[in-house]
């Protein structure tokens, strides 16, 4: 397992495991939203990516899209079974997420095959960001589980090749995709402080892990500064200004 | 592993392993087309599944199609290894089927929830019948293969429950899904028999297995009926005159 350190460069310390943590209801209440958040996100992810396999110019381009589809299908199956171990009932949990999820998919549809790719690979980095940026905050049981379902991404990474192709080849697609680009950060982000302003358990263990018990929007704003300098970065190595 | 048997009643009889037997090239031919309609027959039906994923009344509901779907999905990816592994390109192979699974999903589109559900639960039941079929006519290697995938499939029969449930709810309901499920019968059969009558090697092998070289159109309407009347039954048994 790779080293772990907390978004802004703390060092990694344990804060115990599940059943010692989730004795505090409020712990137990930001996990619960956390991996319900998660898993809609799955879930949705699949449907999505399925649905842009229609755009798919061949047979190999429509499995590649198939195989990541499947892959988020089986994390869903992971959050979902964890879920309902810990006694949870997984529709419930999930859905107060399930309007900002569809909110977002349906504002970033993709008219085509080249914005599918993109939006692909953008998804799948943000969230293994999350992910990464989440992992060092969660008693030990729940940051395996969610390290887990990180290892199993970067099924995107075969977009990269085929964006490049494209801008190579047309330049003026570069300008239309990095424009789009900025579109899917923009209402990802819209998204995820809604959901930010709404649940405040789980806000607080985004931001200061189990112990800060106040809501501090400095800190949320610094983790997604984070998170959108990464997207920058990586649009940069697309060959798209963001 | 079950007792195999010919559709017919004759009993199971092993014709030999994949290097032996692909040494006739007419073999050869027949298996490969035949791992490739499967293959593409499978990522077809992950893409339609996916799809009707939108018609689900629930998280629940979305999510047992995403399961079908991913594992519809898992099927393609050992028939796409297995043509690699023999050396065919898996896309040339699976071309000449894309058309008539195409159509077949075109004139077959789900206008809501229930008629994906039977579409599914029939869709998957045709293709474990014929499995079965085929099965017995393979050599050892190709009939494991087909063996593993069959077992894995199964996964509509939570739409049994569902759709007996709304003709209980609303018996008029009964009248158009056994209308539905006559014509994706229909249109299965139209589709195959077009395929049928392109593909000699691969009827020849369907009907006769390897060692009978006369395309034997007898021998082919045996086997849709027997499909057909296994239909039939399953209809019955859902509560469906077909």
């Amino acid at each position: 397992m790779e080293t772990l350190e907390s978004g802004d460069g703390a060092p990694f310390e344990s804060i115990g495991d599940w059943a010692t943590r989730a004795a505090d209801p409020g712990y137990r209440a930001a996990v619960l939203d956390l991996l319900g958040a998660l898993a809609y996100g799955e879930l949705s992810a699949f449907e999505r990516l399925a649905d842009d396999a229609k755009f798919a110019p061949g047979i190999t381009e429509k499995a590649a899209l198939a195989r990541m589809a499947s892959a988020e299908y089986q994390h869903y199956q992971l959050l979902h079974d964890r879920l309902a171990e810990v006694g949870a009932d997984p529709t419930e949990v999930m859905t107060p997420f399930v309007e900002a999820l569809e909110n977002f998919h349906r504002l970033t549809a993709p008219s085509d095959w080249l914005e599918g790719l993109v939006k692909a690979y953008v998804g799948d980095a943000i969230a293994t960001d999350f992910y990464r940026e989440v992992a060092v905050r969660l008693d030990d049981d729940t940051r395996e589980l969610v390290l887990r379902v990180m290892s199993d991404t970067g099924h995107a990474e075969f977009a990269v090749d085929r964006v490049r192709q494209a801008i190579e080849e047309d330049p003026r697609v570069g300008g239309r995709l990095a424009l789009w680009g900025r579109r899917l950060m923009g209402e990802a982000l819209s998204q995820a402080q809604r959901v930010v302003a709404e649940r405040d358990a789980l806000s607080n263990l985004l931001v200061g892990g189990a112990e800060v018990h106040g809501f501090d929007l400095v800190e949320v704003g610094k983790m997604f500064n984070r998170i959108t300098e990464a997207h920058t970065r990586r649009m940069a190595a697309l060959g798209l200004a963001s």
